[in-house]
């Protein structure tokens, strides 16, 4: 009786020992767990309307239904597909290997429903909080392939991501396998989540070729400038929003004080490297282009999100703001090297996600003491090196059976017109932005395309 | 001094004896069943956002301002009228009856501020949870009947079914009324608040009649194309977010590990269940029709939203994938049939709302022994039939005094021009959607739209 | 040990007194305070949107890029400014003064790492509520002064107000400087955030001057429409999504019941009078001019949300939807009053966040007797003329050196063309919205502005 109370007292005055491995979970904290879980992961199936809306933002008009409809049915197909295969392949029975087991989920709570909350929280909000992540990697892809690839073959290709490319390299890291049993540190996800993501888009890039229209024979590289950019601003306002819940709720606990303050400095750290990305970014197109421009800012907003995902709880405020602005200045950096290597990126998927992640992966040892450069760069090497190979594979499986690219005359009316049969605007006559081909000579000034009065098509 | 230890070690270690009828609710369960209905609330209210931007999306850009400023304005018509009449008569006194009690809302407080917090839960945030509701039920209406309600028409409409059709109704199912009695099973208002919503608005869309030119005389019908499909991706994706709140915060508690398990399932099968409804509408109308739609897509996320939401906490997540999958086909289905009935539904909340409202009550026995399909086509029948007739009588008595159908003319201009002079776009030139008289011959294929060179009106 | 079980009773049953002086604060409600700041945090983070939406559907389209652009870094400004000066300045030894100290903030959580919970919170938790509020009062400047300003200029402009001219104000009230310690009474900041946002930006639309062509010489005020409603409606509906954050998380607790209460009856407050004001604007315009207006209405909602802001937690629902009515009033008879000043505020901002912010603030003894109508108004004067002495010197210091007008040919051509090189929406064909200048003669009538047939620039 009395050890009982002492336990009990323990629990409640002592938190960090009552997390100790001898002592109970209490319920309360059991119930806090699980709502974080639900609640940030909310905010991290919010990211995938973020990713939709920059998207439909940054495509061209005659695309803008297309890319809303891949981005909705992509975390539709994550769903189904981390359930059937993804959360096992991740999670079950790793032990320091390269992938856990195949079968369907299921909810276990057998323990908890008999008062024995050493689990820690609910088994489904578990699920639903890395299941949402699996769609962040996803979502990643569909913006740099944009304007070009078929969808039933993008689609394709993310029950091949989502199911099995994103889930067995996720194994290594979070999953208990081989990776995290060296130490490698990714807090939310920089290469788990993010670069991934990016690798997976670069093999589609350049498996895919870029739009017509987008690199001249004469080298000359052709802004095809997107149709929306308010949408785009709210996509990026919601990314920014949702990332709270993607870097606080990796914390993996609200059940104590010590979770609690260190959410709340994931979450300061996270906003403050929104910030310097997105300043940074800001200043750097000003100096280099002596004119600022509101993509490259929205994406120094995202470059420096990302970059404090791999580590976002160890650094100061301070220290944030720095790590989120070298990625915003790596930003404007990649954006024109991808062109210049005529990689076709429709979005900067790949400046943003891939390179800032990596760089965010990188620098986690510069505040975080238990991290290595070295164990670090094995994981992002290994992590690129697998998805690159399985990515390709997945990507010319489908180039030579289903097919990934639309025909020039498809592209050239655009995705809306052929692959989906409606238009996103269809009450607006549109300007001309190209010659009586559509497919050359875009115009580059804003004001000669809006003097231009040839309509589209 | 021992028992009250007992009862304190029982509380934190026996979740399930805790909250049984003997033993008191603790502080903690107090807040946090609060804070629940607070942010699963405001998850709610955030729907109000998602079928506005929806709506939006998916009626013609002469009518988009007048859409907007219905659905934001029926909301705080329902906050209004849900304090002055819908909460007492939806939750106060029913006993097993059919009516609640006529009187204002007020917040009594008075037993938990002095320490007994056997309430369960703050009254306000109790109040604020059940409102939401009420204005997601109004949302179905607006969509179906849009593009030629007249404004104020349609607002006395919604004074109606949110201080009395809906409150009525509600009590027999929630408010502790006669068919709760009988054990009618519908967690999150598959029926109680969607298919109301859905039969509001189809006794609405015949007594209103369809748009000019949406049925051809010959028997053709004709697709007037939503103006904004990202709007419309939006409005979904809002929904489909604010619905993890709709079902989730109807757990109605989360003070304890198995509301807490409970939750967690409920919102991981709203999530499949849309997973579900998505994929399978696009796979149907890839096989019905060779391409696939936009918004079906979008419509048959929603479908599988409103088909768990009867009973989201009993079905695996397989089978809350398939739920939704038969909601996603319904719709499906169900949208070419109102159109051969000529019941214009200009988003397709009857066949979204209405019919997968129905298919998801009906669905509930399949999953949670303790429902009967007997108790739930009663359910359905006379929720159905009690709001067609309340329904038909508010309709034709607006008729018949201030009108509710605008005028041929004011229909061809749009109703942001005539309702409420002002444009939603005005700073683009429109294409002529139609011949000269804007009201017949609307070109359907969407490269004819877009040659078209004629500017509306 | 005897005093120990019966201190941890008392702090479980009788939650009052726990958090009575003597007591020590639990670690479980540490934690819910913590998660409540974070999470209503984020909600407000998320009414920048709703600024961002609001205002880029309330330009003209030849400035929404830029709109967009501002209010995005606008917060990144916020961020970093508030973490190198404003914290500290507003709440770091202000000893019932007039300014805080200067220096970085940095979190300390050593004590309650160490078991004690009585800091009450993560120390990064308040810092990010705080700070999301001073990103508020930034974004009430934004809409005012848009469509003429300087990006540069702009941008100089909020570093001052969120790193000085917000935080020293702040100090007063809310930091225990000499407001607070009179009793002056602005719970979540009807004088302290949003009219601080309106003197700033008051005295910046009258230094900027008009936008060219808003005011005829002839005294004729010529409407410049939104070029999108629907975005500005999801701006309407985010802020008030928003807001229920602003005002809940500003009972600055959720960890015990009383806690609990109090927030719920805030956010059921908030709603009302937001409810209020719609209504009541809408009935007011259509009164006035027999024509409803959707941005009168939506106006009308953001007037009641300012208006309870300053005392959301003593009046009754009823009570609550009264002074939000007043506001809607309010704000329909200030628009045309301050364009009778020929002060130009393009969204309304002044009328929705300057007028109601007095009138909130001024209600609140209505219904709180602890408050006085004499210390009310010397906290709206104080805090008034502070703000325009400071807000008009960094104006006019701004003016005369990198400037803050844009020429009139950048104003004619947009900011988009000339500011950021990157129009809003490229692939659309734009319709004349003045005569071939372009600065004045701006058509009135919709069906006018629709029918011209040229093309912008």
């Amino acid at each position: 009786m009395k050890k009982m109370i002492l336990i009990l007292l323990g629990m409640l005055f002592l938190p960090t020992l009552a997390l100790a491995e001898d002592a109970p979970i209490s319920e309360m904290a059991f119930v806090l767990n699980t709502f974080s879980f639900l609640i940030m992961g909310i905010l991290v199936m919010w990211m995938a309307a973020g990713f939709g809306m920059l998207e439909a933002g940054l495509v061209r008009s005659k695309n803008t239904a297309t890319i809303c409809l891949k981005n909705i049915s992509l975390f539709g197909i994550a769903g189904i597909l981390f359930y059937l295969f993804g959360y096992n392949l991740m999670y079950a029975g790793v032990d320091g290997g390269f992938i856990g087991s195949f079968g369907f989920w299921s909810a276990d709570d057998a323990a908890a429903l008999t008062g024995d909350f050493s689990g820690g929280y609910a088994a489904s909000s578990d699920w639903f909080f890395q299941m949402v992540f699996c769609g962040a990697a996803c979502s990643v892809v569909s913006g740099c392939v944009a304007e070009r690839i078929k969808l039933w073959g993008f689609l394709a290709f993310c029950v091949i991501l989502t199911g099995f490319i994103y889930p067995i390299q996720g194994s290594w890291g979070w999953g208990g396998g081989w990776l995290s049993e060296m130490g490698f540190a990714d807090y939310a996800g920089s290469t788990i989540v993010h670069s991934v993501g990016g690798w997976a888009a670069l093999t589609g890039a350049i498996i895919l070729g870029a739009r017509k229209g987008k690199y001249s024979k004469d080298g000359r590289v052709n802004p095809l400038p997107g149709s929306n950019i308010p949408l785009a601003t709210l996509g990026t306002f919601i990314l920014w929003m949702g990332w709270y819940g993607f870097n606080g709720g990796s914390v993996l606990a609200l059940g104590d004080a010590a979770s609690a303050i260190e959410m709340s400095n994931v979450i300061a750290n996270t906003n403050m490297a929104a910030c310097g990305g997105m300043i940074a970014s800001m200043i750097m197109v000003q100096i280099m282009y002596k004119k600022v421009d509101v993509t490259m800012g929205l994406n120094g907003a995202l470059a420096g999100l990302v970059s404090i995902t791999a580590g976002p709880a160890t650094p100061s405020l301070g220290s944030a703001v720095l790590i989120g602005a070298v990625g915003g200045i790596l930003v404007v950096l990649a954006v024109p090297f991808f062109d210049k290597l005529r990689i076709d990126d429709v979005v900067g998927a790949l400046s943003v996600h891939l390179v800032c992640g990596i760089w965010g992966t990188m620098a986690v040892p510069i505040t975080d003491p238990d991290a290595s450069f070295v164990t670090q760069f094995i994981g992002v090497a290994a992590t690129g090196a697998f998805v690159v190979i399985t990515s390709s594979m997945a990507w010319f499986a489908l180039k030579y059976t289903i097919g990934i690219r639309v025909s020039d005359e498809e592209e050239m009316l655009g995705c809306d017109a052929t692959e989906i049969g409606m238009e996103a605007y269809p009450d607006f006559q549109r300007v001309s932005i190209g010659g009586s081909s559509g497919l050359s000579g875009y115009a580059t000034s804003p004001v000669a395309r809006v003097s231009s009065k040839k309509v589209l098509n």
